[in-house]
């Protein structure tokens, strides 16, 4: 039914849905592209051309009706569907994400924790169970999750991949530090990296020191 | 001396980076812009026209000097310059950066990470140690840090990010569930909303499901 959607485009769209839903919070009924290009920093035309991707949803005159945008554009990112995250590395940043609560709001589950260390099985995590890796086989076959959060050292990503290929996960969420290649296989990858922003800060900072 | 560059073309920039330091590893000496575009799903005009704002680097027929690429990106990106981080809350998703080892090959060092427990005061994540948080400015003060990463309830973001400012850091890498409005100070802020990549994952995730 649509045209492909750049992924430039989509990178943008959660940014969209979390600034309208702080005006909703905020009581605002409306707002004109040039006030949300002014509050996101984009520009105005940026923010129409990436909206008429979807069909528009502003009136001339009026601009968006901030609700409704903002319903719209959950829609497009599959929000009203519900999805359920097994996270794979129990260690700092497993459990970091396993304590995010936010995700919850916008419909992702975390179903459980996996990890090798035996001092860890039975833990709860904001009362999310760490079970042992070697049970994942027995879990994802009678709990159907969708998304796996992967936080493990780099030398086990691909192994453990793989496996949650084999079990038929729709999607992997990457942290490890390394860019998985699974593009043969029928599974949607989203790598993570940390350092990226950090080296869009560190641009910013030898930008303003020659300005 | 230079124009301003969209902050799209330099979110790009970290991976290119990566990409050509895989290269590099790989033994991989020259690369022509199709093959750096199959490689990183970016299409060949937008990689050349990404490098043409910062004079180019390529030459006709012959592509890419890997080694030269990938130097000529990381002083973009001001990689050359030390970075000295502290980490404010030495909760999980503190003590994960602390434990990130890759920064440093980037050029990033971890000075310190900050926290009220008095029950984390000393302890040490990869030799990197714990102070509280009312050491903030006794440390700053004797310490030169560039860059402080926000690692702390969303409800306590603000107050220490103003503090930070007063001290003079130059960035703020900011974990909390807030964008921090901090335009008037004159200091760089980079938000992470850990949530925007899920809701990607989400929006694939759907297409796939429609496709």
């Amino acid at each position: 039914m649509e045209k492909e959607i750049s992924q430039a485009v989509i990178r943008r769209m959660p940014r969209y849905y979390r600034y309208l839903g702080e005006l909703i919070d905020a009581g605002a009924e409306r707002i004109s592209s040039n006030d949300l290009s002014a509050r996101m920093n984009v520009t105005a035309s940026q923010i129409r051309q990436d909206l008429n991707n979807f069909g528009g949803f502003g009136q001339q005159g009026y601009g968006y009706n901030v609700k409704h945008l903002h319903e719209e554009i959950g829609k497009i990112l599959g929000l009203c569907e519900m999805h359920s995250i097994i996270i794979i590395g129990a260690g700092n940043l497993g459990q970091a994400l396993a304590n995010y609560s936010d995700f919850e709001k916008f419909g992702f589950t975390i179903a459980a924790l996996f990890d090798v260390n035996p001092r860890l099985k039975g833990r709860k995590i904001r009362g999310i169970e760490i079970h042992m890796l070697d049970e994942l086989e027995a879990f994802t076959c009678r709990y159907k999750a969708d998304i796996a959060a992967l936080t493990l050292p780099k030398s086990q990503a691909d192994a453990v991949a793989n496996r949650l290929v084999d079990l038929g996960i729709t999607a992997i969420w990457n942290f490890a530090h390394v860019d998985l290649d699974l593009a043969d296989q029928n599974v949607i990858v989203e790598n993570v990296h940390l350092s990226d922003s950090l080296m869009q800060l560190s641009y910013n900072i030898a930008k303003k020191k020659n300005a």
